[in-house]
């Protein structure tokens, strides 16, 4: 998206006190995922982007529902992507464990005739965050992951999460040179491009946008990966806790 | 704690939303579990047990000058385990990073005249959760982060996380027979028996108590986690969002 729109101001919300996400139950991920898109929208957001495959997979439809702006998920984008790709069909999926849960990739290839794998892979983000993902215990982890996927005779892998780009190296290999791996990033800039314009709020007169970072913990690992991920150090960060007051104290009783 | 006091209730509060503990900044974890600490307490619990080592090295101390009740960190009964069984007074110690660079155990054991070498582990706790402690991927992952604690020599190795005895018989073949391996289970049923035992209120009339168990959410993986460390299926599970609200909406700004 900074690539592609350098004009627009980029407001982050990144919820590290309740990371990882691909672990939590969607009904906690979409109550956390609408207040913090209320925030935003509060903010002056004119479009928001939910850049994270599994609020995308468990929460685009309420947000789209509640919010008075815009909203860009990443599912459609990668299905779009790997349908423009693959050459016999067959699609794999790799996600967190509640995206494939969700079965939201499936539906949306299966429904264009797709023949799908898909495979939660719990072990990468933590890997990725550890800085592992080039070791010989991130192609261990890898190969047992894609195993299914391979026996399936895929020649298309869906990145389903944002963290996967970092460890694509260590799957090409695995996967070899036939099999195209797709992640959403490029179609997801190129949607919210067209979004943008549709309103007539493109801002593409040149200059560059500003970029602010709200976290809503500020301790842990966050700077360091996201630098990794963005090839520069962050400017401005600010923590803030939007999203908590959202839990309802509801309780859930099983005998 | 079960085995040793088997006619007590036991009223156990897992954070389910916001785990990991373990990359979460210090002032983060000790928000959170001073609310779930006046949650307990108003509950009726006449004794607090910070059963998460994380939360032990960064809470402790103010949690035992908010709450009207006695509360037991893991901390110290690791340490006097450790000291216990050393031959050579080099100790080794595992935790998640927060534990780590709390310094905690550090602290203690070098006031104690041993010999320190601590490592943080953040892929255990995943790995654990995964169902995967008993494989090769762990092994590799475990021969990594212990490396640093065979070439210090050391005969005893803490394992300061509540997580690390599931993979415990992993840890065991890397470091061999003669290294001691301590984890403060044990150590933390005889203090909070200790501790009852001075109020005048331990239970040990017979009969078996009651066990509740309040998450702050209910979908992940936790009650087959929670099954496999307890060895039984859990019986009554509470969802509950106590200690969200704790978070002040203070932000931090860094330039």
């Amino acid at each position: 998206v900074r690539r592609c729109l350098p004009a627009e101001d980029l407001v982050y919300f990144g919820d590290t006190a309740h990371v990882p996400y691909g672990t939590k139950s969607p009904e906690m991920v979409r109550r956390l995922t609408l207040a913090h898109g209320e925030f935003l929208a509060r903010c002056g957001a004119k479009c928001l982007i939910v850049a994270c495959n599994t609020a995308s997979a468990v929460a685009l439809g309420g947000l789209k529902r509640s919010l008075p702006i815009q909203v860009v998920g990443v599912i459609q984008p990668g299905i779009r992507a790997a349908l423009a790709v693959t050459r016999n069909g067959r699609i794999g999926v790799l996600g967190t464990p509640t995206t494939i849960i969700s079965g939201a990739y499936q539906r949306g290839l299966a429904a264009a005739g797709a023949h799908v794998r898909a495979q939660a892979c719990p072990l990468f983000v933590p890997v990725i965050e550890e800085g592992w993902a080039g070791r010989g215990i991130a192609r261990s982890i890898a190969a047992y992951y894609l195993r299914p996927l391979v026996r399936s005779r895929v020649d298309t892998v869906i990145l389903g999460c944002t963290h996967y780009p970092i460890i694509k190296p260590t799957l090409a290999r695995i996967l070899g040179p036939r099999v195209r791996l797709v992640d959403s990033a490029d179609e997801v800039a190129r949607e919210t491009e067209r979004v943008l314009c549709s309103m007539g709020k493109l801002h593409d007169g040149g200059g560059t946008g500003r970029e602010i970072f709200y976290l809503t913990d500020t301790g842990g690992s966050f700077r360091g990966v996201a630098s990794r991920f963005l090839g520069a150090p962050l400017k401005r960060i600010v923590r803030i806790s939007v999203g908590v007051k959202a839990l309802s104290d509801r309780s859930e009783k099983r005998p």
